[in-house]
């Protein structure tokens, strides 16, 4: 695992509460339309096993997209993890989760990529933005994965957060390493 | 941001209109099809916010491509651009388009990434090329972004017309930066 | 075909079946999902003709999968390999394998790339990862290939195996090389 | 574009039928799959615009793939291109298509990445393998290009054949460079 600077360590054993963006953060961007108009994108499966991972050591799992993406609600669902779609204000919705976990934002880590993921990541407890985040967004966060978005960074945050709060030993004993 | 030399910021402050070929500039030039020879491509969600944020900051934006495609059909319509599809001379469509909006050559710029954008490129104020255009069309444009097409080329020729046009500290402070 | 250490060919000469995990090890790891939450995935055909390869070269292949997947199983019944899917306890199914062939767990070559996929990865006579696996896992197994998951990962191994079995030159003489 | 041997060049002007395998030279090599066990594949728009430009200078275009694919047929329909699926024995289409057109196997390129393809490669004027082909492929034929299959291999070949054969400059007027 790549060095992680003390400060982020420190933020990141308080976490509570994980949540990421959708386009750009759990998948590389892409947006598939064919010739109806309908909607695919592609989510990582080693992204998946981090989220499933998060939840069993009980770190609440999130994902906050603006897009009206019933793909997004589909692919949260099998995670186990809350969908909310058609979020316009990241950020409200952040702290509406905060009150009904009764949390505060300093337990929040919140994962995006651009302009409406600001607010949001600059409230939270830890900011993180995959390595291909628009750079708006990548000069302002606490911390950038060395992944790009679909393609591992959310397994990064996910390890950050399981090595700081104590749990990846009993996970690799747990799968037989 | 990548450093841009004075005559393109220059040439950007002038323009009004921000033209996009589809396949290779707005896509990474991947046309998927299935067995029903139905066609499907992937459009990136950091292009597509940075064409809708040049509309709200005043800059008129057009989908052109020679493909008969409902896809980018769809696609522009979602983010609230014109589009012309089965366009065959796209320099004729640009004129048109500068005809009905009243504005010169000089104030369009116009993105593509092979033979069938050279003229409209070799014609407008500002002709861009994807990092991975065809370099008969890379070596004739007044610009080539870093981003490859499909994968933030867009937004890259959004970025230096919002920021050459004085809109990017307002949008900053508006989305909470 | 870059050099590969002594004792990784060595425990090459000795397998007849090979396992592989499907996300990931035969895939890039992306899930595609539609709006419907239909699912589909990427093989690599270059991967493809490695397993048909080792098959008709006497090496037994099995896909084995963790997902309900039955884009897995169609492609596995395409390429004449033995399919698991919605196998939870994949080092279960690997010893299943073992006593239905009458083969020991040495004589195993099993390929993944994350935390479900250890335990096998661990106890046969070949443990492989392709290049972007966890590092959980890469950092455990015998032996870790150039190529990255569903980008011909898979048939490095193919590669390795037919090489360590002394089946190449009959194969290239046999397509007219 | 980059330097080419002279002895490439002199193959490449007596070329008079160009013909492409297609998963992994005309695509990246990815299958895609959905539940139904439904085939897509992606082809690229440069690519396709190369088959286009060989056609209109006299050189004729074949497709030549073992997979049995509705796809590659569709594909191959909308560039103008002969297109030849299921074919088992592709030395034995290209001999046939030689016949058909009255030309020599010496006039013939043959574009291919893996044991399939390697008859043909070795029995052609110009055997052309993309970067990322397979290393018994790549090791044995007179030319590999710079990019890789699905990602502008072909149009390489495509822009060979038509500077050796002195189309370039026509071309670039005609499109308005």
């Amino acid at each position: 695992m790549p060095s992680i600077p003390d400060d982020i360590r420190q933020r990141a054993t308080r976490i509570k509460l994980a949540c990421f963006d959708v386009d750009g953060t759990l998948t590389d961007g892409q947006l598939y339309f064919d010739a109806d108009g309908r909607e695919s994108k592609a989510f990582h499966v080693l992204d998946g096993q981090g989220l499933v991972l998060l939840r069993r050591c009980g770190i609440q799992v999130a994902l906050i997209t603006a897009r009206d993406s019933k793909v997004a609600e589909a692919r949260g669902r099998e995670l186990g993890a809350r969908v909310f779609i058609g979020a316009k204000d990241k950020l409200a919705q952040v702290q509406a989760l905060c009150a009904e976990l009764d949390i505060a934002l300093d337990q929040v880590a919140f994962m995006g990529d651009d302009l409406p993921d600001m607010a949001a990541l600059r409230a939270v407890g830890l900011g993180v933005a995959p390595a291909n985040a628009h750079h708006w967004v990548g000069s302002r966060v606490h911390w950038q994965t060395q992944a790009k978005g679909g393609q591992g960074a959310a397994r990064e945050l996910c390890d950050l957060l399981l090595d700081a709060q104590g749990h990846v030993d009993a996970l690799l004993a747990e799968w037989g390493a």
